[in-house]
């Protein structure tokens, strides 16, 4: 564990509450305070950095809004857990969007199914319900932190042996490829949020009060032919998804 | 309460399970079928429809996946509460997305606050801490049942009496153009999702064991300077997000 980032040499232009939230940012990349843990209670901080509750606040404050920490009523502030940012976007890559972050997903194969008629899955891959798919249960996780579910469908007909690819290749992108998917875009994504069941708790290693975002998506090939039909269950502490609207305004 | 739809003129081209499908989304639109009521159990069901339990449950696991009911571990199917499709785009607006869904939400203002420091808003709003914003506290309602909570912030600089702009046109889009904002554009939204408060649950008119769906977001107007920075909670029982990434393959 490193030693708390001091504020010697404050720079001019920022405030003072702004220094110490930066302090505390730092402090918290480094793993000085680690996720899951309580932050030291506001008179120690405040006398750290030298300052009144009302300054230290105003920092805490920002990091609460950024989403470093979280308030609990009566119990004080906590760091969050390692939240990630997940960019829901044409091209949405579970590996790229973690390196954004500076960290890497290990993604394990729970289960899986194959050649078993489509069902429920059939819309979104547009084949009939009596076509059949490949079933893949998976789990990722960073730093060995659980930190999504996903189930996913492929249409056995053109990814026949997905299961084994993916155990082959390590990663759903490397997969399809091998099969002969090139490149595949995101349709579109439908969230939604809700309690786990207890299986899922367990293997987010998580309470069973902790909500999960449930995102079901559709990925198509260059063509526009469903390959991927899908739902991923993220720790709702883990995990923040981020859509990007603003483009056409750069 | 309307009567059940029945299945007399089942059309050609279309499998039973399917037919079933339809009739029950049109009596859970119509009502007969209300949010949060179950639905009659399965022997019922298909006794009604004249189909075996096989069938009919393919029905309803198609609506399972669809949003309309919810399968609860030992109690049977439940009428999800009015699930709208919210769809987050560089246009989002509450009004229109719904219509999209045939729906009319009523907004109204729970609290303000005019003139304070910007503080956290500063960031997303591009001002210096210590500007000044106005701070709306609204809650929307879509058929009398409250959907979502919003705190947003503009700045008082610019638009300076948007409470009474909003009192008196009842939308945000229409209050900002009364202000001078003609229109104006997502940047982007953070999705995130948590338990409410128990002051929050009771605003939502909800059990503090149901999650919500955080969004925040940031708007700007035509030059991309902010005009809004929000923080939106949806009760995810009832809202959907949708992001849509696949114009581009139209």
């Amino acid at each position: 564990m490193s030693s708390p980032t001091s504020l010697d040499s404050p720079r001019g232009g920022t405030r003072r509450w702004e220094q110490i939230a930066a302090a505390l940012r730092a402090d918290i990349a480094s793993g000085h305070f680690a996720p899951g843990s309580r932050l030291p209670n506001e008179s120690l901080l405040a006398e750290r950095f030298g300052v009144n509750r009302h300054t230290l606040r105003q920092a805490v404050q920002a990091l609460t809004r950024e989403g470093f920490v979280n308030v609990r009523q009566g119990s004080g502030t906590w760091v969050r857990e390692l939240v990630l940012d997940y960019a829901l976007q044409k091209r949405t890559r579970l590996s790229e969007n973690l390196a954004e972050a500076g960290e890497r997903a290990e993604r394990e194969l729970l289960a899986q199914e194959s050649g078993r008629p489509a069902g429920p899955w059939a819309q979104a891959l547009k084949i009939s319900a009596g076509s059949r798919i490949e079933l893949l249960y998976t789990r990722s996780s960073v730093r060995g932190r659980p930190i999504s579910l996903s189930t996913a469908a492929y249409p056995s007909a053109r990814l026949a042996g997905m299961a084994e690819a993916f155990l082959r290749e390590r990663s759903i992108t490397a997969a399809l490829r091998s099969l002969g998917v090139g490149d595949y875009t995101r349709l579109r994504s439908s969230i939604s949020a809700r309690l786990p069941t207890p299986d899922e708790a367990d293997a987010l290693a998580r309470p069973v009060t902790q909500p999960v975002l449930v995102v079901n998506y559709t990925n198509v090939d260059a063509q526009g032919v469903p390959v991927e039909a899908a739902c991923t269950l993220f720790a709702a502490d883990a995990v923040q998804l981020q859509v990007d609207t603003g483009e056409a305004l750069a």
